[in-house]
């Protein structure tokens, strides 16, 4: 007996509830939890259901996709640690606090490596046994520096995730093409407020009462991707960007170790830009 | 055609989603929302959905309870504007964010009265054709006055909710076994702490950097019965205890009006002296 | 004996608070508080103080002004009830908020006269026994309106602040520049994010997971004035645009009723486009 | 030339201000930034300033004290690293944090070393060269624990703070007296609400919207000290005591490593069982 995932997203029509409870019902499964969205501007369903029992997973989905609309999606989920590759600059607080989580036994994960364009991170992500990959960006295009950290990505197998934890260095829609839906980042900003460069700055010319941070997919309009959660907190005039900027690091840190929770718990689906969280 | 809320409480049992939605299809109903929660501990189920066709509610209602545990309890709304009689006291703020909100037309529900022990509002509610009816505790046992409340409030058909907007006595028991969980009140701190008199006063000599409110049914016990929705703000040294009173207000109004709109809109499950909402 | 609230800003230099506090000292004036603030960036100075005792105003101001660098402002304000006029269209959240502080006595404000491009409202607003005056825009330029609208405020002596609470027309640079650092509006967004029309269309179609509303002084540039309050809350993928615009209203009045009440107790100094606030 | 932080409590007079910028002006300091708050209830000032210059720090002491009524305290403090000690049991969150700030820069302070009664974490804090060491309260009563615990303490010079990271045992008002206003707490509650064990379980079975955490000073009685910062998160209906737990790790965290860094930066007057935070 083991616990399974089962995330479907289809156009909506009327009794896909009922269809989709007939199959967990014929296949013996318990639903433990079951979380439903109908998106009526677009007539998309979702569903994520986590059932238990004993069902082959590919079974499962065959009998799921056959009382489902055309072009819809089914996975079917056997919870299992996720592989995920953390790639950071020089800043230590979003790093950090994943690399304590994991220590403590707080995620469902596996950190295969922190690929970083410095060194400066080494010395922390060592102590912790995690694999720390330097790749420095210097003297190399911008293309030819990706495609080595690509390479080191694709030497690893079954990489779920890639966490921007801080990773000051614009992305190439090449290679977020190549790993799309896969790059969780974390903005200094509560987007779409302050794109761009030194958010805090920008937030601090402004004049802001509040600051923020978000955590989005990354897709290839920069600071544009859907966003995943975001979080706030208040400042006043006597705080210099600076002052922002330190503060702002305790809500970037929180934010993304709060996304990638729900990556890690297969909680988020990616559509129209946007996501829908279970 | 027209929409029903259904709402649904059984112990809980593997095929609960399966049958019930095989009930809404065989009526032709298509679920426009629906939720449901599992409480591990005590093993109860509980749902909510909207649904929308064309249906005989009685019939439904038998053809529901028919599949679900004994001891289950489904109710069938058809929406429609709730009745509710609004007590309070002195303080103006909270009730009149319910006569702004009941104005500008954000509430589903009709104001049959508001009944006080003091005469001090009648000159705000009268501006909004809304009877005003003082019923003066003065020189009456408790027992005696809330006769009179319960006489009044009696000769209205239909009462709904019972709304406690900074109604400042202690109820009986037998008021409040009289209109079980459907009294809703407002308390001036983030139960349970500062439970009983002037909670703002003792969280001033406590010396908390929170203050917040709380809304809740009210049960025999004061300040125990199911919290609906609370919410906070930080102070600081700076706050005396009527700087907290001050502030607390916003709170108390937003908190207040968020609880009724919750049940005016039939997303309460009151179980074990806590709410389940949808 | 009475209280009165010194407000100066100044280039900074060393020994400012001794030189004020020693001209407070030689008045026999007592301090009741005291909030200073040096903006290093651009060395400014600013202070808030509230001094009790029996003095001359513009003696005190000479005095204090004396002791100052060249081009520092000074003004000795004895608290009295600020003179307001709200603009406003259609909504009536924001309006009704304020309207109900004014009658619990929160508020040391007059309200004037409530003016409106529509009539929507008047039925509210008379309730109260305050002016009410629709000033169409139909078939009017918008600077032939607007001057209606100047022609009228001004028909009223002494009119300490217009607050725009959710009034929907924008303004031209000649009725901000009449009115300048006296336009308090509210945004219903957390600006700068979704400047212009219908933000929560925007914020639902950029998938954001907070909402927000911001209270600022209004200036040439729609949307870009001096920031005096903001707040936000938590919204889903579950919200529809008009959920958004529902949920939001209530953040909308807290923050224009936060900002207008610390523009009554004289607690803002605007500078370089942004604001301290004591 | 270097900077001081002033603290002053004091009786209330008029002129305290004045006063004491006076002597900053005579020892020819620049005031930098400058708190001040009365109490008017109990007729108390504070003040903190910090001052830029070149002084004798005794000298300035002296002189401040001269113009401040009797029973005054004046502290003239050089920034330097504090050092603290800090307590845990098993839990790695709280630790971590600080961990990890303290590897970052984060804080002006030296941990000398981490004290528990279980050898769970020392994995972790070895790995940042930090001294770790375990004393057992296995086989001893409770004063000879501590005694042990006091004796490891004052092996070390001049300690400013104990930090409790979820210590989970009670001290006596021995220890408690021995380290006076020096050792600071996480309560995993909003104080007041949920004072002692398992704070969690009490919340979930009141059914509270909202968790909380709490740093304080710990003073004889239990969970009542004066408290220094507080933050909550909502929940609901879904989350049992486990997930409570889960996220109320995230508020603990960044409230315990707040008040730390308030201590730290000599922000906090502890008075009245209150604090006074500039």
């Amino acid at each position: 007996m083991s616990q399974y995932r089962v995330l479907i997203d289809a156009d909506d029509k009327k009794g896909l509830v009922y269809k989709v409870s007939t199959v967990f019902y014929e296949h013996d499964l318990n639903i433990l939890s079951n979380s439903e969205f109908v998106d009526k501007e677009n007539n998309k369903f979702f569903m994520r259901s986590v059932v238990d029992g004993k069902v082959d997973s590919k079974q499962l989905q065959n009998s799921i996709s056959k009382i489902l609309p055309d072009g819809s999606n089914v996975e079917i989920i056997e919870p299992k640690k996720k592989n995920i590759i953390i790639m950071a600059t020089k800043e230590m607080h979003a790093l950090g606090d994943i690399l304590i989580r994991h220590e403590a036994g707080e995620l469902e994960a596996n950190i295969l490596a922190v690929i970083s364009n410095y060194d400066n991170l080494e010395n922390l992500v060592s102590k912790f046994n995690i694999p720390y990959i330097t790749i420095s960006h210097e003297n190399l295009s911008r293309v030819e520096h990706e495609s080595k950290i690509i390479k080191t990505i694709d030497s690893f197998d079954d990489v779920d995730y890639i966490v921007l934890a801080k990773y000051m260095r614009i992305l190439t829609p090449r290679f977020v093409e190549t790993y799309r839906d896969k790059i969780i980042n974390i903005h200094h900003s509560f987007l779409p407020a302050f794109i761009g460069a030194n958010p805090y700055k920008q937030a601090y010319d402004r004049g802001v009462k509040i600051i923020g941070a978000t955590a989005h997919f990354v897709n290839n309009n920069l600071d544009e991707g859907p966003i995943i959660a975001q979080e706030v907190i208040h400042v006043n005039h006597a705080y210099g960007w600076r002052d922002m900027q330190r503060s702002g690091k305790d809500v970037e840190k929180v934010v993304l170790s709060r996304a990638l929770k729900l990556a890690i718990e297969d909680r988020i689906f990616v559509y129209a830009n946007k996501t829908v969280i279970f």
